[in-house]
């Protein structure tokens, strides 16, 4: 019998130390001060909503539906949507069959999946020092020890650093990797960096984790970094960026090997079968749609990045340095030392209704060599907007800038 | 520099403990085998994939797409689904705010959340012996070491069991419970086993993880678990049923507090936002149409469920028993002692093209009390073809059964 007083003693939930140590992303703070009516927000890294195929998507979706008894049960994931993503693939230079291909609930769970398939708890990763914040996020459940070599926003991951962390003896579960149009930092990788840092992978059995999700929209992309190795190198696509997030459709392209445990993974995390978000990208794929709206989308970033790239010459005081990335959505800004760009952010949404990322939003572990540094995302601004926002950004940094 | 000849060293990747202990899942090699063209099979907890409202969800989805100019964009939680969630919950018993509501990508997720917020690695859960094999696999990543107590096909977990795992000291993450329509059993627990379950959570602070993924299916379902208690029980609902899988959309009830966490977690997961299949369900909803839909289906259900109960006394030998669940898609059948399900299973296929889930799949550590056990899933099979199944079925298990 259960001894009625007893019950009166009050108890607390315990979390697990995964949950408990999550702390809060800096990023998704960001976000609810960046999206404060009326604030001209270059915080988030959202694509141009009004580019996304909204009418051609709509009526694709409800053909698929209304032409396919099956189209709503519990399915094997659909074999149609793997067959185009491989001829996607030869768009990055990959050549793969639809059986390494396996289709996520966007590319994060692509990347939840690999970690859960490759970190142990209290395991080792290698990341840049200035990094994604989803991919800090997807592996802190594992509170894993964090390796860190830097980067810079010219040349992107320092590989002679990673050369070294592998020759002293470290044997991370992967370096996660945006060769493409690097988030944050807008860079591309150079091919000799690419070469090497797949050979440091084949040498010392170190994966890389490569994130490709803004791949298919540059109009110089090099090949991905999967191009130059099948064993090593994980890759990671995604239809958040090219069609619409809110499809949550990404796919991995791995050895065929590790397609079962994926499947296993993933059967766990939310059932591997086609989700209603599968078949809407697959039926405006097969409606031979995609071509046309990636040469709009490719146009349209490049009007918005020369717009973001002339208003900050125009706009920026002498002392502040940006990067001059050709693909993404992304310009990495470096304030004189002395500014902290987290500060700066309050100010600037206060005073004049702008709003950007700080640099430590995505710091891998210690923020204090990017506090002066921030993130302007231009995907979701219209030019003339993006010419208004820098306007005002520079005059909310002007007025900090250290006199010469 | 690398030296070349080192290169040529075979290195495998190293995989996580946790992939590496998945095994595979014994219900994902039956699918295979039931789901060969030409069987008749019980085998899979589909749903009626005719009655899905594929035209109106057709419409619906579309016509909110069109409306809404967010509707593909990353954007926060759907909060008008979660407002519509609040009014089913009070069809389950349930007062909650939507607040208290997480959306999911399908309950499968919020099971999967809930186990990353409660249950360290190597940590302790209570399960039913036999028990639904989707909590073995979203378990099994934490290498946890898995309590159990017995449960039967009439009368549900034996509460007596659980009492006293917990007065022995035991405190395990949580207790996982389908408490309405048991999968695999079955079987909906009394009144009184509900009252006791939630005075033992709340007496030693072991919260209950409500799985009710079929409580609205039910046409004299009792009110849910957690309409008894608001703080140690986290309720698990779904739309795979009610509406479809594809739309791979379900919630949790859980304390305010938990929400901030649990939207960490699924950020880290697949992003907490809005995503197609919300977008669907909740149109589907606001067009009013739940209610008739609901109706329609607890009607065919109970066609279906009386076609399997008469069926199974027609033909069923001596020797053979099974439960008479009131709700849900599954009955529990057990063979005479000396029968291995799955060994039948295999026969079954050859022979009658018949096909179920043997007991084995559902054993949450040691299968040895229920090899002779199977379950028989009557959900996705209209009437005459259940008699039809199940005569086939008989044969195959009348070969089979010792003679008196």
């Amino acid at each position: 019998m259960i001894d009625s007083q007893e019950i009166a003693v009050t108890r607390e939930l315990r979390l697990s130390r995964a949950a408990r140590g999550m702390g809060s992303s800096a990023l998704r703070e960001v976000m609810e001060l960046a999206s404060r009516p009326g604030v001209l927000s270059f915080a988030v890294g959202l694509p141009a909503g009004e580019l996304f195929p909204r009418e051609a998507l709509a009526e694709d979706t409800a053909r698929a539906l209304l032409a396919d008894p099956a189209s709503l049960q519990y399915t094997l994931p659909l074999a149609e949507l793997k067959q185009q993503i491989v001829g996607l693939m030869a768009g990055r230079g990959v050549r793969c069959r639809p059986e390494q291909v396996f289709l996520t609930t966007g590319a994060t769970q692509a990347v939840d999946l690999l970690a859960h398939l490759l970190l142990d708890p209290g395991g080792e990763v290698l990341l840049e020092e200035t990094v994604y914040d989803g991919i800090r996020l997807a592996v802190c459940r594992f509170a894993p020890r964090i390796l860190t070599v830097p980067s810079s926003a010219d040349r992107g991951i320092d590989v002679d650093a990673v050369a070294a962390v592998l020759a002293g003896g470290a044997r991370p579960a992967f370096l996660y990797l945006i060769p493409e149009s690097h988030n944050p930092l807008g860079v591309s990788l150079p091919p000799e960096s690419r070469r090497r840092l797949v050979e440091l992978a084949r040498r010392y059995g170190v994966p890389l984790l490569e994130d490709d999700t803004y791949g298919l929209l540059g109009e110089g992309s090099q090949p991905a970094l999967r191009s130059l190795d099948e064993d090593w190198v994980l890759y990671v696509g995604s239809f958040s960026k090219i069609l619409a997030p809110a499809l949550r459709t990404g796919w991995a392209v791995v050895p065929e090997a590790l397609i079962p445990r994926l499947s296993m993974l993933k059967h766990a995390a939310d059932v591997d079968t086609s989700a209603l978000g599968h078949r809407a990208v697959a039926a405006f794929l097969a409606a031979g749609r995609l071509s046309d709206h990636l040469e709009t989308l490719r146009r349209e970033y490049r009007r918005r990045r020369t717009a973001m790239l002339a208003a900050l010459a125009a706009h920026m005081p002498p002392g502040v340095r940006w990067n001059r990335p050709s693909s993404g959505f992304y310009v990495w800004i470096e304030l004189p030392r002395s500014i902290d760009a987290t500060a700066l952010l309050r100010a600037a949404v206060e005073t004049e209704q702008v709003a950007f990322a700080p640099g430590e939003a995505f710091a891998a572990s210690d923020a204090a060599g990017i506090r002066h540094c921030l993130r302007l995302s231009f995907g979701n601004c219209p030019p003339e907007r993006i010419e208004e926002g820098i306007r005002r950004l520079g005059r909310v940094i002007s007025h900090r800038v250290p006199a010469a």
